[in-house]
């Protein structure tokens, strides 16, 4: 039996490096050869235990790689062919699926998001695909594994989360966190329309980056109220759209404070502990607000899409690279993501 | 100056009938004769300082009545023509009104909701109408006061439930609370075609009028378990679409827990205190679910859809009409609305 | 090699029974016995040769049964179980299907459509089912085949044309024709809470059976102008959604000048010959009108909600069925069915 | 009495320079004196005839002005104010307004648009501005007259093709023909996220600036065949979205000729003469076709959105402006401009 390396969740606070069997492709599956990942913020979660991944579950969510091994049925692919498959692996053929909620693939909450979760994932040299038929997507030719690592994951969910929004030309949109998430929804803002992007961190790195990303606005909560300068900035008007991507009580209420009537929260975080909607600026209900959460769409139509938009340039997430690891030293890159240290936004992961 | 009875919220715990002078129209305004009014639970939130309005304002927001003048500009109308007016008075020329948010007219959170809140109201003998030309819709021939007197406020709102819930053909739609709101919302998820809809309440006589609207399945929550029943309604699938119709965190989070992956949660109550998310039934945000708010809508289009739904013969809302009294009884219609006595659903007021 | 009796393609002008070997399920496929089928409008332009498939193709594509075999990769099903299938055979896992275009599957034009079309079809002892992961749905408990006949096609593709049209909560709904297709457009009208119903046709046992199924008014074209009527009914607004469910030039243009301004026509009909769209009634395209074609949904969500919606007792469509065959009589009961005779709505063949 | 100068409709064939008095503001309206304004494609069909209206009609729908007087009941503004008002100039308060039609205000085709139509227009030194609280719109501080020229139809109009469209991120857009409208929904196409943006039209300098504006491949259709270039382009896929910015029946069908099955198209060209639909290209029906036409939407919400991204700087149109006249010479300008001599897109006139 071939065994590759994979990084594994052992314990809460332990993810190591282990020889594990290299898997084989049942009928509808395929194995890609992993040729660059990446560490999410999740990940991070599994690793603290603050999200429940079984012991042994290899981790990681974001692939790219070549195909090594076709499953019985899966036609329409070639052997050696460059591909990525999102986050979320919908099998396009169950009841939330055929109703258009195909992150919830099965009918359990994020059912579609197997990979590092449910199954083992792809920070290891092999990854096993299930549904390939609906996931594998070939790369276009001439665009770089970094060009397409953030497709995935954060590019599909931050763009979900503009989408969600409902955005229409001229809005007004507030993003609350500029992490990897919050910068790919300002980048998503942007290509829904939105007049006006404010986006808000407190590192001013993110900022810069936000800016270079269709930010109009920058607004570093550790120096300035961010709703007293959305509401000078809207003319006390509000935001249309207001996207939380950090997944806290705060960035969360901040949202809703800063919504006009009849306003939408669109919601990417990922939460811990309590959640409440305070009500003064919920209107005690009677605001015509929207609150609307987001997983991170996935299939091979999704990265078909975001792709599409990597290769017409409208977008460039490659910047967001900021540092590089071989698969070798992933507990130091995850050291290094997990502390935030040097500035870093992703990490690329080379088998 | 002519004067003219109206019941008159003077300080939390009464409301009394007293004298003031009868409206006169300004330019597209238009004053209207009450003919019969009712009491919303709402009115109850004002009488007991839930919720805060003005002392000395007229109370009432669901008018039914005659054209008794027409300001200047206000035309295709005339006078002694029978209208009606919704309890949401959009002017239909602010930003937020030419945007499709009509019940915050103005921007400010609720802001379209006038009569008996910012201005005086409808409890009394004569009514001045802002915005006429929006608003004012004459009722069709053969219609009686009480066939139409649910339009202005709870069908519409309960109706607004179904239609935000984004119901589809074959859903299962839970309403949480057989209320006046509830069982509009009841015959409102029947309307968009939901297959199967479950009330829920804690009064048999409620959960009777609830199957004559379109529930296919009640469940009295004093005796069974509204969660294990809809789950096992559903074969563990939850409902699409969860519409909450008291204002409680045990609604609200009943909703929640009572919906699948991908639903949505249709909130119509007016909430006080505290209202928290619980994450489990959140899934932490990464369940694709959807909170939607909404305030009754208002305008004469909105009025005219639903007394064609009235005329039509689709909901009779008519037995809702449980009592009736004459204006200047109205201290003991809010008695008996308030404690719910004697299986009061709706009362009818008659200057 | 055992075989079965088909209704074959021959030529245009015949459809004749023929022995064929029944079919066995590969991987992904199911092969169920067909206890009820029967005829549809588009089986006729098949006979006509207005509709070209390849001789020798087994025809139909309306089919109740048993599931006779399950190829590998199948699960979820038994042996025995009774079941339907839609018209339409989504794969799940294609571009389109991903992308919530499941009747468009594969990318080419009405490419899901497949039994009778492209592969064999249901007028036969069996079916090969393509994709029986997103396609085959058990028959609930009580209901008969008869009560379901309707789903697969009709049924799905009548209340598809009232989705398409964005029926509104007070709308007024006309459709134009009221064969089996355009009577499930009326009670479609009706599900989605359309106020005043108008069905035009010229057989006065149709306009019945619309008003049954939810018509509020009733035009037979032979007697009165329907676009003078509809103007008259509509206060000169003309109508917010027409419906054609024919497929003729004048039914088409009905509709459109029946339209307001801002209205919809969703148009069911498959047509021949030539269609202009004339210039006064589209307002020289400035009316913002829209046309929306809809190809019958398909797939297992599909059909488990419209069989929720016949469990409810919503709609009824059994009626529908006014004649019964063998399979043997399938010649005579083409005669009967395209020559309209003795009031045929729909038959059904039992094998 | 003062009088002005204001471009009439004589008779087909002429439009000329006459005195007119000043208009004065009755309740609700306002007057504005106008400091620039264009000539659109529209005004050369009522010239040439092609479009009735009245003679003595005043031209013109693209007002940028200061205002010069406000009627009884207009509040929010003040005199000197600069101001732009659309083209369509909805009253917010009708039923089609209050519905979400407000381009078709009144209920009567294309009833939103009375500039220049059914009341006069704003090729003169002032113009009377109905329903003001729902039109008049202050430019924001630091834009010229030029930079929201184009804010009040095309760049309404051209937007809202791509927004009817309902482009999708990473979606496939074709527009045919590049002249302003044409060029406006290039502009649009890319605002609402479109990853490939192919543009199509005989002029080279057209092809350029539609470059500049978002195209990523322009078809020059004298030289290259469109619709097999776009096969080309979208591996035989087809579009996902086409827009029509001509108004003839070989754009119309091109467009359709270029969607992929589900496919949208949207209609923004006035045309006349014949229209049809080859059902080829349509599917006979059951390509799952939607057809949407669009009017110029209006409005001070929308005026305020357009002229948010003018100010963001996401989209600049002024290079559009390719020529300037004076009042005096507008006859000269509409010779210029329906002759399309020395490369003119749009004219500045003015007073």
């Amino acid at each position: 039996m071939r065994t590759m390396k994979a990084a594994v969740f052992i314990r809460p606070g332990r993810i190591a490096l282990e020889d594990k069997p290299i898997p084989t492709a049942g009928p509808g599956q395929a194995v890609i050869r992993i040729t660059t990942t990446t560490i999410c913020g999740t990940d991070v979660h599994i690793l603290k235990g603050e999200f429940p991944v079984q012991p042994g579950r290899t981790i990681g969510h974001e692939p790219v790689g070549v195909i090594a091994e076709l499953g019985a049925g899966v036609t329409g692919y070639a052997l050696g062919q460059r591909v990525i498959v999102g986050a979320i692996t919908p099998c396009g053929q169950c009841y939330p699926c055929l109703d258009g909620h195909q992150s919830q693939c099965g009918g359990k909450a994020a059912g579609g998001w197997r990979f590092g979760n449910t199954i083992d994932g792809c920070q290891a040299e092999y990854l096993l695909v299930p549904h390939a038929m609906s996931n594998l997507e070939a790369i276009p030719d001439g665009l770089t594994d970094e060009q397409v690592l953030m497709c995935p994951d954060i590019m599909s969910t931050g763009f979900g989360g503009a989408e969600s929004g409902g955005i229409k030309i001229g809005d007004t949109v507030v993003i609350f966190a500029q992490g990897p998430i919050g910068l790919c929804a300002t980048a998503g803002a942007k290509l829904r329309g939105a007049s006006m992007i404010i986006a808000v961190d407190g590192v001013a790195a993110r900022l810069e980056t936000a800016r270079k990303l269709g930010a109009d606005v920058t607004i570093d909560y550790t120096k300035t109220d961010p709703l007293t300068e959305i509401m000078r900035l809207t003319g006390g008007r509000g935001v249309d759209v207001a996207i939380e991507a950090l997944g806290t009580q705060q960035t969360f209420e901040s949202c809703l404070r800063a919504l006009k009537p009849g306003g939408t929260l669109s919601s990417l975080g990922v939460y811990s502990g309590k959640l409440s909607l305070p009500l003064d600026a919920f209107a005690a209900g009677l605001g015509d607000h929207r609150i609307i959460t987001t997983l991170c769409p996935g299939g091979k139509e999704r990265m078909r899409r975001l792709m599409n938009v990597v290769a017409s340039g409208r977008v460039d997430l490659q910047p967001m690279v900021t540092h590089r690891f071989k698969l070798d030293q992933i507990e130091d890159a995850y050291d290094l993501f997990m502390h935030q240290r040097d500035g870093v936004l992703k990490v690329a992961i080379t088998p």
